[in-house]
């Protein structure tokens, strides 16, 4: 294949995945030739269950800070969690520009204001170029699980490249806008350098199904109902709100919201919009729906990932002020559980079915489709895009080694495809591409309450290790003049035994401890380091001989 | 529908699902009539997540020790850790025998010597007759996920009672026994009362496909690989490692085992004669293996499920002592993630990949079949039993839900369906059948290394507590006669923050304290209880403004 290669430079492209917990390019892609960089996407992780108390977890901005006067601009596919999440914390430590649509910006000022914080927010819409130094980033329409999403095409020194950002190929989407084809096949016609492209679904064989599918299974549901409907769904999935309300209207019901994230997306998305209501008297206050009949009524909610204080776990749990689950009642999991989630969203479905309520969720309907390209989209998007080059992104190792799977069976060679991880850099120059030896600092950063990046390995691991069987603290004080213990040993214990029930096995240690003590003294150590050291191994001893547990062992001298 | 109702008396049947963590009547179904007691399965669950630390839960067995002279045995379905699991515990508060089939018992058997105990364990075989006090207990041959299971059909003073046990409707199984029509169709013509059927899978509709499949994906994998071949699987599943082993006997392959549960379910299994190895050479030792060349081996392993500590996990780490993966190698995981192990089995996928694996898994290929039966089976079973009433069991409330929902598509009516929680009791007699208030103590039971039931909500709490944010420890010393504090307070921490890079965070808390403690000896508070509270309120508030945390506090004084 020719590539036309405009404007081609001398210098050298650096391309870095940078962000992303278990993903790869999921949270930040940096681009960077010269004196210039741009972002793309700036989002956050969810923690995995090991990462005990950490709220949500960022990339590690180190390298975007050392090079803070580089930096042209971020600029944002579309306006999901893991794709704009950690803007607060990168505005923070850099003043640069944010490009991104309407929504997607909007999105971000809702969080920039929860950090009090002012951004340079700069809107652009599908079909706009955006020149940011040396790269010039072109925004086009596509298809994913939140609306006002893009692809990006990167006209670069080195070559063209192209981002397929989050992506489905939707050819019914609900605002009736589907991927922007005919440019995309220009690109191809023009010649692309490098592609990286969504892997997350690259292991699902054929399509993902059409969002209109979703509506399609609301309409039979709500046809065939009198009862309440309740039905929980990402807050931003603006078209599926849409697509809630309108099948509400359809069958003469009215919509109440519940949830917090749920009244501000869509206050937002009315607002700018993208969600249109028919008629203001349509939405009713959830304080009031008591006065509207079952069958006149849908209640929109948050909670379809089993989050425990969520609207919907509140409702399953008869525990929300406004909503009390009904015999009949029909409640609606628009979703399926993200990995990790499955317990918690098993336990709101169980609790409803006891409560009474026909639940519906994605196991046994319709209502619910991915947002991301399955393989026969991904191949469609190779033929049409014709890259020279390929990167996968977006997913975890398995899946971008499944999209190169992908992208060999379709002719292209081994040798062009490149699987980095994050922090690995891939060199472009004119006549070159290769893995640099070079390593960016991406180790994730875990964000605990107001910390960011304080709690580190050393901290999880003690909270493991609390976790698993608890504490045992030893305490004496110790006579400064004679080395005498003049009072304690004492023990006291958190999370290892329920003490009360067990005060032999707590006092046969203490008396352990005491013995212990007493051959310290016979024997004339008086080292605190040396003594702690012993009752840890006698303890541990002890302890895991009576119980076969490991609680972590605390001595604790006080000098008096 | 006319119901024989054989040898009925005038007493009353009690059914009871009492084990099972979030299923029901999974791991314990007992049946009582007047003074005779037998228990049908005896198994355990493993923890959910928020469990920190537990090893395994276990039903109560409050309700069968206090009823220990009724019961005149157990009778177990099949060998899983579910349903067999928890003998050694009940055997350790109860003498009663133990009936089942050989290769259900041999495992059980391997249970006891780990646990030191012995039992008296009565080998029944499918197509017997087995009379426990006035119950007639039939052991009918079925199909499932491990060889040797049974269903079984108990004749009661009441009527008959059919029970599937874990169940799938395989035509095609491996040691081409399939599941006993004759006798079930047979026994829907005796008439059956009251019929207890496997809901695992109740929400998939179609049919679970049969364990040939795996067998014939094996064979195409086998025949077009050169690679040396790393097969992970469960250890139970003999027939799945015996057609490994045919599949690579075919292939000219030898046989080499890595994992201790493999090893000795293996064993166990050849030397009752249900794997049978054509020729004694085919087997290798895991420490001989270098001495093959790659095209000429297969390795069978545990750790399917990500395990941490498993051959399979150890290998992917790089830290198995006599299998180093190495590029071009084949590693299949036959099994799919059990519902919560997504995370782990999913890193260590990304793992193999990364070291230059091919990895097959049930993702990408029909390398594994469900044991359970999926909702045409369901009906199949109903309809050949034609029970008069129905209680799903074995699943989760929303499977039972389902499974009655199946039930009532075929024309049973809503109120002969029972679905009950475990400890509710079922009350048959010879014109009745309803839900009795009586409710059994059925609650989990927690085992964390040599305990049984010593850890409770208060210490899982706890341990929840200082997973999430740590603890604060402030200690300090106060003389006897005067009250006054003569050392400390001093802070100590764990889990919280690193206290090398925040020495200010905690110096400033300690003064904080310091200057609260002074202001109760300015106020005249010397009772201890009141000064740790204040300590406590102190804290807590000044750590969360600082930084939005709320560890365990936990204030200490020593009396000097």
């Amino acid at each position: 294949m020719r590539i036309r290669e405009r404007k081609q430079g001398d210098g050298q492209l650096k391309l870095i995945p940078l962000g992303g917990l278990n993903e790869i390019g999921k949270n930040i892609t940096v681009l960077e030739y010269k004196n210039d960089m741009v972002i793309i996407d700036c989002g956050m992780s969810f923690p995995d269950d090991e990462m005990y108390g950490i709220d949500i977890v960022l990339p590690d901005f180190s390298y975007l800070i050392k090079n803070a006067e580089k930096i042209r601009g971020v600029f944002l596919t579309h306006g999901h969690e893991d794709h704009i999440g950690a803007i607060p914390y990168l505005l923070k430590e850099i003043r640069v520009p944010v490009y991104g649509t309407r929504l997607t910006l909007g999105l971000v000022e809702n969080k920039l204001k929860e950090h009090g914080i002012k951004g340079n927010l700069k809107t652009v819409s599908a079909g706009e170029v955006v020149k940011l130094g040396p790269f010039e980033i072109e925004a086009i329409r596509t298809t994913h699980s939140i609306a006002d999403s893009l692809c990006l095409s990167i006209d670069t020194p080195i070559g063209k490249i192209f981002h397929t950002g989050d992506f489905k190929i939707d050819y019914t989407p609900v605002d009736g806008e589907p991927i922007d084809f005919q440019r995309l096949a220009q690109l191809g016609r023009e010649g692309v350098l490098l592609m990286l492209a969504d892997s997350t679904n690259a292991e699902r064989k054929g399509y993902t199904a059409s969002e209109k599918v979703v509506g399609e299974t609301l309409e039979s549901i709500f046809r065939g109902s009198e009862a309440r409907i309740i039905i929980a769904s990402f807050s931003s999935n603006v078209h599926r709100v849409q697509r809630i309300i309108d099948t509400a209207v359809m069958f003469g019901r009215k919509v109440a919201v519940s949830g917090r994230s749920m009244i501000n997306v869509l206050n937002l998305a009315i607002e700018l919009g993208y969600v249109k209501i028919p008629a203001a008297e349509i939405l009713v206050d959830i304080n009031a729906i008591k006065k509207i009949p079952d069958k006149e009524l849908v209640i929109i909610t948050t909670g379809s990932q089993g989050e425990p204080m969520s609207a919907l776990s509140r409702m399953a749990n008869n525990d929300h002020k406004a909503v009390q689950i009904r015999k009949g009642d029909m409640v609606i999991l628009s979703s399926t559980p993200i990995p990790g989630n499955e317990r918690t969203v098993s336990n709101v479905v169980n609790r409803l079915f006891e409560q009474g309520a026909d639940v519906i969720y994605s196991d046994i309907a319709d209502i619910h489709v991915s947002g991301h390209a399955c393989a026969e989209e991904l191949k469609l998007i190779h033929t049409l895009i014709k890259p020279k080059y390929f990167m996968p992104v977006h997913g975890e190792y398995r899946h971008l080694h499944q999209h190169a799977v992908i992208a060999e069976s379709l002719g292209m060679k081994r040798d062009n495809i490149f699987i980095l991880e994050n922090g690995q850099v891939l060199n472009l120059s004119k006549n070159r591409i290769n893995m640099s030896r070079e390593i960016v600092p991406a180790a994730p950063v875990f964000v605990d309450g107001l910390g960011v990046g304080d709690v580190g390995n050393i901290v999880l691991r003690d909270r493991r290790l609390l976790s698993e069987s608890g504490l045992i603290i030893v305490v004496a004080s110790i006579e400064k003049s004679s080395g005498e213990i003049v009072s304690g040993p004492d023990i006291i214990s958190r999370g290892f035994v329920y003490v009360r029930e067990n005060e032999d096995l707590i006092e046969s240690a203490r008396i352990a401890v005491e013995q212990r003590l007493d051959k310290c003294r016979e024997n004339g150590v008086r080292d605190w380091g040396a003594m702690k050291n012993a009752i840890r191994e006698e303890l541990r001893d002890f302890i895991y001989i009576k119980t076969r547990r490991n609680p972590v062992i605390l001595p604790i001298f006080m000098e008096v």
